[in-house]
């Protein structure tokens, strides 16, 4: 009898770890969201330290008529990393979410991905994350009470960062959906917070210290008027991310003291796309380097003009990775090819036939 | 007893279907890479007579020491899909593949995700496919014999896409590496090519209608020099794909007629990167409506400066997308978080712990 030899199984370099939704929930709830957002808060720091290394750049936007689908690629000299990520405010009427998303993590030296995983449940964590960091530069000292306007998927997990890395445990919520803010208000009283549910945006922001405005609408809105703002106040403006999208009224940006992400995309999609192109902000980057300043008095407005930049994706992709280490939080999957011999592409693909 | 609810599977919203190595090899040898490739290349063939339908950008690469990575996405009303590919010439000494690459296609009224897919055996496929399709409007009348210059992994690709498109059966083959050319020529007489295997680039153009330049390094080379081209030839050049990467002299693009896929990522890429900015290029989607004649005579010399667009690889995923439905070549990917209530992501994270 002769020996018919079986064809190898791929080997190691043919599979990607691929973390699921299942398997990131699975990990979030073994930590606990608010630990998994303090640890990725840390890699984010460390990541906005070392701004200068990274190539960047403005994310590749596809618009239409319904949307947008962003591709957020950067790297370092070790890593590269990107997100696809749509955005689709009408999403909910079919059931599908407004936002969904993934990414990769690859080698620089190979261009191998290390890492595919889920990043809808990522990027709200990774969100958060960023917003709660950079309130604990910005808000004012002792501050208590948030205002939350927009009660949607991405509420929760800036109440739970704030409590993370700034202590904030009151939270005054408001959606124009009152069914969106009964349903934080029942989810975060769940995680212990002090909750109270507001009728009006104006409701909300009495006595907070800090404001979150967090809509999905792709227009023009004003969520906040001039007049809601008092001194002393810390804005966290999550919602306006893309260009036509903002939620602050112009008079509130001129005197608030501007911290952004990436000043080049944050102009084309941020709140200051209502302003001049040279109107001053300040780099978070430099504020964590401790190179400027971040809030310097108890009576100035400070806003977080937040759209989202590609090395937050980065650090979230680098530390998923980092913790699924020696886990069964992923799964390998089948992504590349093999072959013995690297120009033998063809022969591969016959032997396997 | 209580009845205790069990938490419901993910809907059918969050799974994408994934097509892994070993489904696209299963794919190609149930329906024969020459069936393959010439489906592929009717899909090509329409999206490029389609060509004003396509939003169209340069790819988006990031560059290293080592090689590079691109995201190559693109859009028509209806589909959105992108390709990640690395090209990293110095992988085959680690046992890693120079280029390897997967890719998406979405839905642009939701933006979620239609399939992931291994493009590394798919690329090859597309590559073949576009540069046999634009060989039938290019390569004199009656060839019969094609050189192959570079015999790594494209090689045979390249090969089958002629037989399917142009009936040429005559390959003479050359490498630096002579362990490329045999093992070339043995995958190629196993699929019945008559092949003859050549000691010089010089030798391999003798009597060869179509001449394929396809090598790998990241150079400035000159693969052929002006004295080895004659009239009535079609050069299917497709290695000379990044800045500073080429293959042919420029002395033969100035006596070509050099036909590209996208002016504005080939004058960065392809070999006329060489030539003035303002050097008369045909755009290959004209051709194929019909609005500019392809090959115009007998003697003339045509230059298809591949460099592999985006377009192509969306044609593939949908064509893959079409062949799959249906079929077992693809498994369900948890990717997509997919709550009851859109609004309420953060609840189907803590039900799930």
């Amino acid at each position: 009898m002769s020996r018919i030899p079986t064809p190898p199984a791929p080997s190691k370099l043919a599979f990607v770890p691929f973390v699921s939704v299942a398997d990131m929930m699975r990990l979030v709830n073994t930590l606990g969201a608010e630990q998994v957002i303090t640890e990725l808060a840390g890699y984010i720091e460390q990541d906005f330290r070392r701004w200068p290394d990274f190539d960047k750049t403005p994310r590749v936007a596809s618009h239409s008529q319904d949307g947008v689908i962003e591709l957020m690629p950067t790297a370092d000299s070790d890593h590269y990393a990107f997100k696809y990520v749509n955005g689709h405010p009408g999403n909910g009427k079919s059931g599908h979410q407004t936002v969904t998303a993934f990414g990769v993590l690859s080698s620089v030296a190979t261009g191998y991905p290390m890492l595919l995983s889920e990043m809808t449940v990522l990027t709200a964590l990774r969100t958060a994350a960023t917003s709660a960091l950079v309130g604990r530069y910005l808000a004012p000292k002792g501050a208590e009470v948030m205002a939350m306007i927009g009660n949607g998927a991405q509420c929760e997990f800036q109440a739970l960062g704030f409590r993370a890395l700034t202590g904030i445990n009151r939270i005054r919520l408001y959606d124009i959906d009152a069914k969106a803010t009964e349903k934080a208000a029942r989810n975060l009283r769940g995680q212990g917070f002090d909750v109270v549910s507001c009728k009006a945006a104006a409701e909300a922001v009495e006595g907070a210290q800090v404001i979150t405005t967090c809509t999905a609408d792709k227009q023009y809105a004003t969520i906040l008027t001039d007049n809601m703002v008092g001194s002393g106040v810390h804005i966290n403006a999550i919602g306006g991310d893309c260009p036509g999208k903002t939620e602050l009224h112009p008079d509130i940006l001129t005197r608030a003291e501007i911290f952004v992400e990436y000043p080049e995309q944050t102009r084309i999609e941020g709140e200051i796309q209502q302003l001049a192109p040279d109107h001053p902000v300040t780099e978070l980057w430099q504020v964590m380097r401790g190179e400027i300043p971040g809030r310097r008095d108890a009576r100035q407005i400070t806003l977080f003009d937040s759209v989202g930049f590609a090395i937050e994706d980065f650090s979230a992709l680098r530390y998923i990775h980092d913790k699924i280490a020696g886990s069964d939080f992923f799964q390998p999957l089948d992504l590349l090819a093999d072959p013995d011999d690297t120009r033998d592409l063809f022969g591969m693909l016959t032997r396997a036939g």
